[in-house]
């Protein structure tokens, strides 16, 4: 098991969710325990000496790799979902898309203060759902100590627009 | 770290998602490393020694706890979402609801013919939206060989519903 047998499992789909989109499917990856098990391994491998208090896993395929990774390094795994998803008393940020915006949400005691997060999603595209997952961190008192991601979309420079958080990505396109 | 632990670590939530509803909200066990872990090594005694061979999480909470099943029995992690968020071809299953429908996909590829499938989500209530992922699974050729589930609400009796099946809740309420 190696990196190009990790990228083989990404399944290109074309034309999702829009025309003109080649979307990176990681479902043929989940379907492969070694596979999933190796990026498990390379995961805890680059935050396991890391200060590290809490996993953030971004609704709802970060929820996949986050809980897994969370248990691993035996942290506390916590969610963001989209607005009115979750029950109890909330911290929502709303942020802007390219027609119109979305509000993601977390329960306000997902994050202590002073917490360091690491942010867990399965894909790094443009960056707009983590920029506001960060900023919705950091309203809540945490810090963004670093951010994790299956595939790397580099031609949509999304780690520019991160670019104050340390970033890791395993798969680069 | 016992049972009564873990029911300690599940929040109800008055009037969610409508009034008169207690929603149970698992996020303060994912919160706990100690519990979710305890959970996690409960649902591993009782399948590491069954013939599964496909898990199965329904979105999206089903994804926190199917994937560290799935990660921690070796076997492959399957998922099922809502209409439409799938990106490869699918298998859909419509089912009634109390007021209209809905509509579940899996990959086609998701679980192959004579698979023995074990089902995770974190709350068994009425159990349709389970009963639609076996019939789902089954259309594909599968076998729903066993259910679990964190939570059960022995009220619903959403065990008699799905009483073609084996069935596993670590918390009754």
């Amino acid at each position: 098991m190696n990196l190009e047998t990790i990228k083989n499992l990404i399944r290109d789909v074309p034309d999702f969710p829009k025309p003109g989109i080649i979307f990176k499917d990681i479902t043929p990856l989940l379907q492969n325990p070694e596979a999933f098990s190796f990026v498990t391994r390379e995961f805890v491998r680059e935050y396991q000496d890391k200060n590290i208090d809490v996993i953030v896993g971004i609704e709802s395929r970060g929820f996949l790799f986050g809980s897994v990774l969370a248990h691993a390094l035996g942290k506390p795994m916590a969610i963001v979902r989209k607005k009115g998803k979750l029950p109890h008393v909330t911290v929502s940020f709303t942020y802007q898309l390219e027609y119109g915006e979305d509000t993601i949400e977390m329960h306000e005691d997902a994050v202590p203060k002073g917490a360091k997060v690491l942010v867990v999603d399965d894909l790094l595209a443009t960056g707009g759902t983590c920029e506001a997952t960060a900023k919705l961190i950091e309203k809540m008192g945490g810090e963004v100590s670093a951010m994790a991601f299956v595939i790397e979309l580099d031609f949509l420079k999304g780690r520019e627009r991160l670019q104050s958080y340390p970033i890791f990505s395993l798969l680069h396109y």
